[in-house]
């Protein structure tokens, strides 16, 4: 994959200049990390995308109103555990309480420069005592030494494992990072694609073209994943950007493209990792339609059957059931011509013209599903529009994880 | 209940004068009834209601053309095992000879006055010689003795028990019977609400009135049941009346509200069933939205609650995780005031004002949540706009049962 003009790099946010991070165990959770920091020497320019859900948890309303007022954010702080959601008057007050105690521990002027996010149950209190003590450990953590991959770690709920990704690109001559965490790993969906993310840069990249540039890539990249369907009340994705990296980077910048292509990547790669760890997933799952009348067909198309159970169990079972496929398909309201439907899974072709190939598909499609990425491609025979979208399949394993969750 | 005007009988379609039915085994399956014959001594007024899927299965398109045509139907076919959907030209003449095959057993003129079904497994051809001998058997064992109880086993699929309902009340001083059956149980969701149902009556009504009953019925029962968001190809839903009950009931008769309650009474409990016997289900879950703006809103709204997967494997588990359901409230596009919003679960009012109420609110709701049937009711505080919908929780063994079906 060496035709990016930038280089994948096998680490995580450490390697951003500028910015420290961290994760400790505070004593929300009984034992794992459950609080994160992510600290820039100076206010960074930031942009954020957050949960388009109704409900809107505390701490997603606080972190939107910061970044509006002030453009530029500090310190990240996060809690997972709890999620200060469905909490009032008081769960904003908290979550501003949990603001001020972070920006006094870091000696930041403003509180108004921290965001801050929750997740976990929803309905419970944030525990204000623990989080006051985490956030004084992570202080003394950092100062030791920055690990970002402490971060990704306390984010995770029922996630398997961190995600962190980091990308490197030249602008002006001058060497630019880019690094990412998030968490998944249920409810997740978008818009936005029900998470946390975070993202660092030293980029020199001014607030509304950093904002325009988050947006497009969002759109292609975390909101074109779903685990289950549900988007949480938390939502959160920002990307900071400290400047240290030259010369401004402005849309007519020549560099520009390459800025925008390795935050692609680096969302990209994040969303299919948080597909790929869906609660009980054992297999990644893209689902493309081509062949659209238009891209609101093919993303409603690609999403129904991304979200249909029958089609996510028959993956999880190897169960070579097609039909399912074309059933889900169907269903979507998008305008299908079925007499011209095909279907192809991992570059096997099982259905033309809405039909069953000769030979033995059952056979040839059981071996193709042992694989653990599968790529779904349909074409509904309408016009030129496509939509990808990745999910996992549902195994039991989903179900035992939800029914005792809180 | 027994404030209805009419009479809620312990049997089957059995009860409707002059109407045969019985199930057997045919083949297909390997060892359960697979063919169900229900039969009228003379052609009846026929209504139906079909998938809304844009694929839709042979077995559809041929019997909804024969109604059109006909607007009678005198015998109605249906095999389990087999959807006969995706099968192209070979499928529909598959169909119309299943047709003639069941007109030449059972000596009737025509064979556009036969209705044919299937369900099963997409994408494969009937077994037409075994459903030859099958529609023999049915015709030897109708000649022996009618058995609606037989004919409601073999629409069977992965159903646990069969579902039948009757009703009994007076038109004119003449007793009328309406009596259906119904299968499963998954891919069920409206529109239709993807099942099969063939409901029978010796009541007197003309072909528009019959349709316009149905119609409007089937919207306050069949399509509000959702299992698992999925709807098949082959839906059906077929409603006779053989006449033989009195003179012609109008929408003008004064007991003309009699038979379209009746119609809902059988409707509203066969759906019911379907949600109750939900692939996999341990509870039959009732979802009632009050306090929307417009009734679209109350509707995306509850089947958004009745879908969710966090809300479904929450109620498998028993897991007091309330803020489930209003996460699923805040993304259903519906508008809603977070502020106002009330949560009550069998009575016991959870939420008030968008938070918990005082107390231990998860101790209460473990114990409630341990009932097989729950009534959620929320109210979103906007307008006065209601919907009710049904559905299940998801289980463990739903996974296992769609993850090797084929």
């Amino acid at each position: 994959m060496n035709h990016f003009p930038f280089q994948v790099l096998d680490t995580g946010l450490d390697v951003v200049p500028g910015f420290q991070a961290t994760g400790v165990h505070c004593g929300i959770k009984k034992s794992k990390k459950d609080l994160a920091v992510i600290v820039s020497d100076e206010p960074a320019v930031a942009a954020g995308v957050y949960t388009r859900n109704r409900v809107v948890a505390a701490p997603v309303l606080l972190t939107r109103d910061n970044i509006q007022k002030k453009g530029a954010i500090q310190l990240i702080v996060v809690n997972s555990g709890v999620a200060n959601a469905c909490t009032g008057e008081k769960g904003l007050a908290d979550a501003r309480r949990m603001a001020e105690m972070a920006a006094r521990e870091f000696d930041i002027s403003d509180p108004d420069l921290v965001a801050v996010a929750s997740t976990g149950v929803i309905g419970d209190f944030l525990p204000l005592p623990a989080i006051e003590k985490g956030i004084h450990l992570a202080r003394e953590a950092i100062h030791r030494e920055s690990s970002g991959h402490s971060a990704a770690l306390a984010i995770m709920t029922t996630d398997t494992y961190p995600k962190e990704r980091a990308v490197r690109f030249v602008i002006d001559g001058q060497p630019v990072f880019l690094a990412g965490i998030a968490k998944g790993s249920g409810m997740i969906r978008p818009n936005m694609a029900t998470m946390l993310a975070f993202i660092l840069t030293n980029a020199n990249v001014e607030r509304v073209t950093l904002q325009n540039a988050l947006n497009k890539v969002v759109d292609r990249t975390f909101n074109r994943v779903t685990v289950d369907g549900d988007t949480s009340t938390n939502d959160m994705l920002l990307l900071l950007a400290n400047g240290k990296g030259g010369l401004p980077l402005t849309e007519t910048h020549p560099d520009y493209p390459i800025f925008c292509e390795g935050l692609e990547w680096v969302c990209r790669e994040l969303a299919r990792d948080l597909a790929r760890d869906g609660e009980g997933a054992t297999k990644l799952l893209t689902i493309r339609v081509d062949g659209a009348g238009h891209e609101e067909d093919a993303r409603r198309a690609a999403f129904t059957i991304a979200e249909s159970l029958l089609v996510k169990t028959a993956f999880f079972g190897e169960d070579p059931n097609w039909g399912r496929i074309i059933a889900a398909l169907g269903r979507s309201s998008a305008e299908i011509r079925p007499e011209r439907v095909t279907v192809s899974i991992n570059g096997y072709r099982c259905v033309e013209q809405g039909r069953s190939v000769q030979g033995d598909v059952r056979t040839q499609l059981r071996a193709i599903m042992k694989e653990r990425e599968l790529e779904i491609v349909l074409d509904v025979g309408v016009g030129g529009a496509s939509c990808t979208v990745w999910t996992c399949d549902l195994s039991v394993d989903y179900v035992k994880i939800n029914s005792h969750y809180s």
